[in-house]
């Protein structure tokens, strides 16, 4: 294992002080050096394989370029195309991301901000918040900026890239109408988290638009998981009046929906058209491929870690929020409506 | 936002030398003060909310406690598994992760070795290695310890982590030849990876050993997606002999085998039984559901961030490499022969 290569030795490769090394190899520096010993000294870093240490570097400029990236749980497949988004655009602008998890639990989340503030991160986005999170009031944000992604917190100033929930929702019950449905269900995402109170007002409202009677039956979940759908599938064909479709809050529980379906032996989409939200990994490959909308993932982290690199670097400009675009794929889990079941 | 709180803050509120507050709070420091006032200096420091700055401990020690983790695609679902169990595992013992992607291509993941050396990471993860590699010469492993996770370095000492893709395979065949089959073809993976190389290997020496005929028709995948997968099964169908079982070196490739077989009008399990390998996400879900072989992606992220803190810290009894079992996971792609085609 070799040493690592100090600035005192490319001064001394250089015959001159380990300042001047110093002010010459940092772009920042006012008191710059002749350019043909700036010259001597760039060579003779390169070829003794001088590399600059980010611990210096950090205690001279109180910035760490690390911004730490709290999720609820990175096996979770709507997690892994943000934080793509997100590593890529912070590569792109000479960040790294930690990421934590805290599969959802506040008190994790709060104690993952802590240890990320403690390693000096220079900003945090969350994935994890819930709507009635306050981050700007939280003790361990004392500097720290702030974004969050994919979610949002009501009320609240902090920054935030999510999706256009309600367009989603309203491109789907759209479809669905076109198709002749006029008995649609829903099954809504948990209601702390922005993406099933966003997307769940967005159905209503669609279907009050669209003229769909009364109030459409709707089951609530606990959570974005697969065994979700499956048990809203179970509330809603034993108590809900007869529906020829089903919207679920997101794609694991409309695949949940489907064997839940399948169990009681009503065939998607023949007896019952269904609908996801999030356009994940697979879902193109199940039997039927799934109608589903698709959210832009990877712009979404891209865009929140442009942002939080903006609000730490001070840039003109900022925006204080983003609302990005969806696109509704239509797969063959939704088709022209047949019967009535339920 | 709020003033970080500096060791000065808790000398002054104490009354004592900045020194002694700094050798009060630091576990290690030789030279210790007095219980009373130790006692003292932590009441101060808890009232006060002074955190560790991690950057003057990274000076102080050497040590950045942070671990470079270097994968192909954190959106490829093999992995986001692999990176929480080390998450996980680096957490308990105080260190963190920065993951960075290659995308499969040599010369980013060399590029990103050396941001990561220049961020002070204390080890090396990687996930992204091909046969040949030999970390160990790379000049960007300078006195950074590595350990692989998934894939392995052939003939190298480069300690690494993976499953035992021969048990996976001898486990696949055996179930095959009890349901009768006979005539079984194979997608292997791509031959420059480790998977690609002992999964095949391992797949020949159980056809060898339970006695089925000659040498079984390969096709070779040149990357673990299901597009490789259904022309693989492609290339199959028009070239090889009949065959009733198509065994695949992962999931992935094994969800394009069924979507192949199925537009030439072959249903799975019935015409041709299909086999996966990783027990990917979802992959219960299809239909049929996948009978495959389960890696234990979290155990071996948290083995491999365990065995590289321990080599970092130079924990006695640290072991080389490991190899993990897996289990195999029958679900509906497999059953007895039926007939023969191809």
């Amino acid at each position: 294992m070799k040493r690592r290569v100090t600035l005192k030795d490319v001064a001394d490769a250089v015959g001159v002080h380990l300042s001047t090394v110093s002010r010459a190899l940092d772009p920042s520096s006012p008191h710059r050096v002749s350019s043909e010993l700036a010259e001597r000294i760039e060579q003779a870093s390169r070829a003794l394989g001088y590399r600059k240490s980010s611990a210096g570097y950090s205690l001279k400029t109180n910035s760490t370029r690390m911004i730490g990236v709290i999720i609820p749980d990175i096996t979770d497949p709507a997690f892994p195309p943000i934080i793509r988004g997100i590593e890529d655009a912070l590569a792109r602008r000479g960040y790294v991301a930690i990421v934590a998890n805290t599969d959802g639990d506040a008190r994790r989340e709060r104690d993952m901000a802590m240890m990320l503030r403690d390693r000096g991160v220079d900003g945090l986005l969350l994935a994890s918040v819930e709507i009635t999170d306050d981050p700007s009031r939280e003790d361990w944000r004392d500097a720290t900026p702030v974004v969050t992604v994919n979610r949002q917190v009501f009320g609240s100033d902090v920054p935030s890239v999510i999706a256009d929930e309600a367009a989603g929702m309203d491109a789907i019950v759209t479809h669905l109408v076109a198709l002749g449905h006029r008995n649609i269900a829903a099954i809504a995402g948990p209601q702390h988290l922005s993406t099933g109170v966003l997307r769940q007002r967005g159905f209503l409202a669609a279907c009050a638009a669209l003229g769909i009677g009364g109030s459409p039956s709707v089951a609530v979940a606990r959570g974005y998981r697969e065994e979700e759908g499956e048990r809203c599938t179970e509330t809603l064909l034993a108590t809900a009046p007869p529906f020829t479709a089903l919207v679920c809050a997101n794609d694991r529980l409309a695949v949940g929906a489907i064997t839940a379906l399948r169990r009681r032996g009503l065939e998607c989409p023949d007896d019952v058209a269904v609908t996801g939200f999030n356009d994940m990994i697979m879902v193109d490959r199940l039997t039927p491929p799934l109608t589903t909308v698709r959210v832009p993932k990877h712009q979404m982290g891209a865009r929140a870690a442009d942002m939080i690199v903006d609000l730490i670097e001070g840039k003109p400009g900022l925006e204080r929020s983003a609302m990005l675009p969806v696109d509704l794929v239509v797969r063959g889990s939704t088709a022209r409506v047949r019967s009535t079941v339920g």
